[in-house]
């Protein structure tokens, strides 16, 4: 590591004090006038005005925002392990998505990310102290404490996904129990009859939907042993799966992974193993990210509308800031089936 | 899309004026109270304290801070079009590795995302306004807006990456030149004759220093005819580059591609040409991203340590915020050569 240094930084801002010092009357009289707030004399306005042109005061919206009780702000908080948060396309897009809707309507997204215990806590601190308006939230588990602060914190408020308790809250997510079911039953539908599947993240909606959907398509000839359980939606995770898959039942022609990065992985071990895809063995995925085109054969997937869903969490909670959403809402978006040439 | 409305939404925050209202005193007596500066009788503070249960009041950290020109948070902005922040294997480290180290020091990381001309203006509003004690920012580029309002704002603040306008705003970065000529050199010594460079972002010091690094390495055998020029670090423009230089000069056998995504884009586009990596053509990126393990064969590349360049940049911010680090820095961190297969 090289240390280099050069000039001095430049001066500290600006204070109301520096202000007051400069025009000689009390933070109070600043206050009052700032916020257009009670009795200001000319003279001490005029002195003020001048102070403030002087020392380069730039009024706080802190101060304003003590008054007014809004920020303008809206949090979008993420809570993901590190490596799912560089692996997972979704989350990326749904941020964008709420960036966008939020910029439209001049409010700035704050993201705040949660990567461990003492994280959730001061993300709870700081959305109960008033430096947002509301907030969007992503990828919450059942039980997580992220889930309590926010509704400790009483802001408006959207989840992207529905946990299981959010009782009161509004949410916007897909239907992942029919979108598995539609998905798996086009698989089946060429012609497999040994389809297993590969789950991921069984303690949140979208992957306990995603198998329940799965066991519907398939009614009686559903087989738990041709399920195999992993903990993320990760590459890794689906090259570990399919091989175990392969190992448990060699005669497997067909796979469901419950997302695109873990079909990515699968087709890895499929061709390790010297099968073809999608002759010997039908391939379907989960979100049509990146990964769909970029596979080798080219995924056919759900797709999951992640600009979507932060566009409408967003409005969610522009809506319920501006009042004019009163009950909890929960926001079903399309889920189009994408064919190409992995089954 | 289906909506689906329930029970209606929790009661509004309680305010200080509802305490005051319920107490019976001034705003202002409050304010003294909970900011311990000035007098208040036993009296008031005993209904004011029973207000505060009653209303359930939460003291705000607007309030608070209004008093102590302190939020204990730090911005962390963000400059890249929707395609880059979605393909970028860099930001979502760097963010992570900036997370942690303002984590540490009981500091809430804020990012913001600047999409527009209007997302800047917004985010330069936002940083003036009180609402952090700082910021870091990744990937801006020469005549950045960005660096304009994070000058504007006069806050604590480092830079990842240095465009040449900095001045005198501390940075945390790479050699890029050194990085891109050692690698270059390295792809030489296996004994390449006609080496191509498909070069990106040549309006970001990291891209402008990768190619004067490869040029350097080059010497007199530098051919500009063997570079590629492209907008963007992302696969898709690396297959694009590739099948380019293969057009217009057929017996390339060496390439240095300016990031993994590229280099893997340039793998695709060699394969569908027919020819074999390394033996035919030999292919070096820069990065060590997910990438650089996931090609056939896997890259040999240059580590980034992009988790350690957030954390460094939250460091110095912090150490500014502190009033420790009182000149503005340049950090450089390391960047080892990683040889695997592709070269």
């Amino acid at each position: 590591m090289t240390l280099v240094t050069a000039s001095p930084l430049p001066r500290k801002r600006a204070t109301v004090h520096d202000v007051a010092r400069e025009a000689g009357v009390s933070r109070g009289t600043i206050s009052r006038m700032l916020n257009g707030d009670g009795y200001v004399s000319a003279d001490a306005r005029e002195r003020i005005e001048a102070a403030i042109r002087k020392v380069g005061y730039v009024p706080s919206t802190t101060a304003r925002n003590l008054v007014r009780q809004r920020t303008n702000a809206v949090g979008f908080v993420v809570h993901e392990p590190h490596a799912l948060f560089l692996e997972d396309p979704n989350i990326g897009a749904i941020l964008l998505g709420a960036n966008e809707a939020l910029s439209e309507a001049d409010h700035q997204m704050v993201c705040l990310v949660v990567g461990s215990e003492r994280d959730a806590e001061r993300v709870g601190r700081y959305l109960r102290g008033g430096f947002v308006d509301g907030c969007v939230v992503v990828s919450a588990r059942e039980h997580d404490p992220i889930t309590a602060v926010v509704r400790a914190a009483q802001l408006p408020v959207a989840f992207v996904g529905h946990p299981p308790d959010l009782q009161d809250m509004s949410w916007v997510g897909i239907d992942n129990v029919a979108s598995a079911h539609e998905i798996t039953s086009r698989l089946l539908a060429t012609g497999r009859h040994r389809v297993a599947m590969i789950a991921a993240a069984l303690d949140r909606d979208s992957g306990a939907d995603r198998l329940a959907g799965f066991r519907q398509a398939l009614g009686d000839r559903f087989d738990a042993g041709l399920v195999a359980r992993v903990e993320h939606y990760a590459y890794s995770d689906g090259v570990r799966a399919m091989t175990e898959l392969l190992d448990r039942a060699p005669d497997v022609d067909g796979v469901f992974a419950a997302s695109d990065a873990l079909a990515a992985g699968a087709l890895e071990a499929l061709l390790r193993a010297g099968r073809r895809v999608p002759q010997d063995v039908g391939v379907v995925g989960f979100d049509d990210s990146a990964w769909a085109t970029r596979c080798t054969p080219p995924l056919s997937t759900v797709r999951q509308p992640a600009e979507g869903l932060g566009r409408a969490a967003a409005r969610s909670v522009l809506a319920q800031i501006a009042g004019e959403q009163r009950a909890p809402a929960a926001i079903l978006l399309d889920t189009p089936v994408v064919w190409r040439a992995s089954a």
